[in-house]
């Protein structure tokens, strides 16, 4: 989250980003932890600037906590309780850090501006962890992955719109191929079933899965991965360009 | 599309309904034509008050028009592209009506805040097209089904929401079990295939689409159609509750 000062945001619209790796049969979700006393986790997130797309101000928030800008990030999910307001945990940070900030390092006008009802449009994005250095923002005290069942309590409504967006992984890993995002650009058949299982939560049949995911026909087969023993070696897949 | 006074909606966030009904063979879609010279439509749209859920908001301009409450009804997309504003549109409504309209029709206070961009959350309803009586609000001179493919063109992006909200529709069908939402209680197997190819707009063969409807298990068969031939009556069925 930024604290918005001069830039001239749409008010009460915020997007919120679930960022998706994937490393060593771990879902993981990048999350910043703020550079303030109190243990707050937020999930990476911002405002749409006037001029900007809605789509372009996700990018932009997940190109600030990540580097990257082409992969898949879509939205899934608007959260618009008509309580959905930061007011609560701004409360409790300003108590908490009222020596460092208060008059001084927030003023009134911006706490006003932040602590409205918020519609938040969810976006999720599925990266190759191997691509990402996690860059710390000004608010950040650290930026990284946790698995996606160990996530630390977020602010506000932040681990339900993670549950939210897991949802939308699951239901749209077939039809929009997305779960290929989330491998570096060359994977083992077994490395798609590990890291669907993953996702899933559950072990699949290694001949159904098998064929269910050369039926997408969307593979190219390439070369044998080098193990050192190579007649048990698996072939390597790429998703076709 | 309301025109706001002294409610005290969210600035540049809008709703906009597509509300879909199913007769002989035709997916339509409820469109109100506004009261103003021009052969304006638009589809039934309103704001979000600021303590209302968004879903709430949603229910209340489906209400409003259809006198339906419990029926399928869910958001499906955003849209909030940088350029998307009513003003175009309304400059052109004006113009028109600068006869009855100006400085009395519509204050000065009342057209800025419209002609801002606005972030619009598309919401989708299924409803039983006999238990509606389409409703005129104050600004429509007209409210009338027509066939999903032969809709009039409407103002801004609506259109295209319709185009969105149908592609969300074909994709839920079977996992929302929402096509049934379209049918009256009963209904046979033939009626169910007709609504789906309508829906897609291809036929299906009959016999595998029968085994994929009942292999959804949420049917319950009740007695015979009277039809006054008994022998050949089919079957009615209905979503078990």
């Amino acid at each position: 989250m930024d604290f918005p000062s001069e830039q001239n945001y749409i008010e009460q619209l915020s997007i919120d980003c679930v960022i998706f790796g994937y490393h060593q049969k771990q879902l993981k979700v990048l999350v910043p932890k703020l550079n303030f006393n109190g243990d707050f986790y937020a999930l990476p997130s911002g405002f749409v600037i006037q001029d900007e797309d809605i789509d372009a101000a996700a990018d932009r928030i997940l190109r600030g906590r990540t580097g990257i800008q082409d992969t898949y990030i879509d939205q899934f999910h608007v959260f618009g309780k008509a309580g959905r307001s930061n007011e609560t945990f701004l409360d409790k940070l300003l108590e908490l850090n009222k020596d460092t900030l208060g008059e001084k390092g927030m003023n009134k006008k911006q706490y006003d501006w932040i602590t409205k009802r918020f519609v938040s449009i969810g976006y999720y994005a599925l990266v190759d962890i191997n691509k990402v250095i996690p860059k710390k923002i000004a608010i950040d005290a650290s930026i990284d992955w946790y698995d996606v069942r160990e996530l630390p309590p977020m602010i506000m409504d932040h681990n339900e719109i993670v549950a939210k967006a897991l949802d939308h992984l699951r239901i749209n890993i077939d039809d929009k191929l997305i779960a290929f995002k989330l491998l570096s650009e060359t994977f083992t058949m077994k490395e798609i079933q590990e890291l669907y299982e993953t996702v899933f939560n559950k072990p699949f049949a290694r001949n159904n899965f098998q064929k269910k995911i050369l039926d997408l026909n969307v593979l190219d087969r390439l070369e044998k991965k080098f193990t050192g023993a190579a007649n048990k070696a698996p072939f390597l897949y790429r998703l076709r360009g």
